[in-house]
């Protein structure tokens, strides 16, 4: 898993049916302390209604449509928690 | 999933019989706001009727069958949804 | 498999209930001698009781739930076992 | 998908039974325009009779196993289709 | 999948049970002539009595269980074959 903050979100009406209701978040990947950004920015499905500026993990590939009740989402990246805390 | 704006198209007549019939796209990965390049192209199955210069996003991995009727597809990377808008 | 030694922990209470009651690490990846730091740090869950400087290996993407016992765990990066011994 | 050229062949008598009978080619992966090299090369199977120096679009990860006709085979790259023409 | 000389070995008492018995190797990926080391190491599981300084290919991800017996091993690199020669 990897930690990022919620930078935005990406509204899209044309999609496949399977995404339906799914939001769409915008996050930025952030270094170990969680304070500073670091690599690229990608758009993951929320599983745990995150808002801007949110410290969470997501999963990436196959594992990212587990949150969700479809099988056979097509995603390939899900915020499955917030973090509360690090410690280093 | 990450954005990506349609840049072009790839023509194959000898491939694997489960291609048949599906239109390959070029896309190239944009950062967040769409409207600058950031990374490789890659070729990916187009499940959304897009078209040259359309923002779109895609799945990569197994995940990028999943629009396709047929099971076990080769696919490893699909266009899954348009972008209307994103939000920063 | 990568080596890494465990350098923190994450707290995080709102979450998938699937993920409740793992615990999860933070790890730095190593170079080979297991000796300095290599890349980027992640997020794993741990199976092997590992504490801080603690040198593993770990897997990562869908072999990363193999460890637990629910099935379609949304993990992508799991510890699997403590290091001890490298040879050269 | 990514777009490559064949660029030489692999040969492995002693290698897992699954294996046995599978062309494996060195593919160098080619920018956007097919006419020059970008990142590293790879060994992948063949699914096409592809020679040196075609250009070529492979799938890689669970994906590369599919287009044979033996279930669980240890591929993660595989080729699928020649290409005959790129618009940009 | 990628060629690769093994370099070393990794010792690890305490493992998930699924791992016991497997016997794991440092693999060092190598450029396309197999004789200059290229990007970082590994640590993989070896399905071919590989020993030291033995050029092999690997493969990663899902794929590197399926060299053996035992179903969801939580693997996710595993060398699959000698190589006796590349051609280019």
């Amino acid at each position: 898993m990897r930690i990022a903050k919620v930078i935005g979100r990406v509204w899209a009406t044309r999609k496949l049916p399977d995404l339906e209701g799914l939001k769409l978040l915008i996050l930025q990947p952030m270094e170990v302390t969680g304070s500073r950004p670091q690599g690229d920015f990608l758009v993951a499905a929320d599983s745990q209604q995150a808002g801007p500026g949110e410290l969470v993990y997501y999963v990436t590939s196959k594992e990212a449509s587990f949150p969700f009740d479809r099988k056979f989402t097509a995603l390939d990246a899900a915020v499955v928690g917030h973090i509360d805390r690090i410690d280093l």
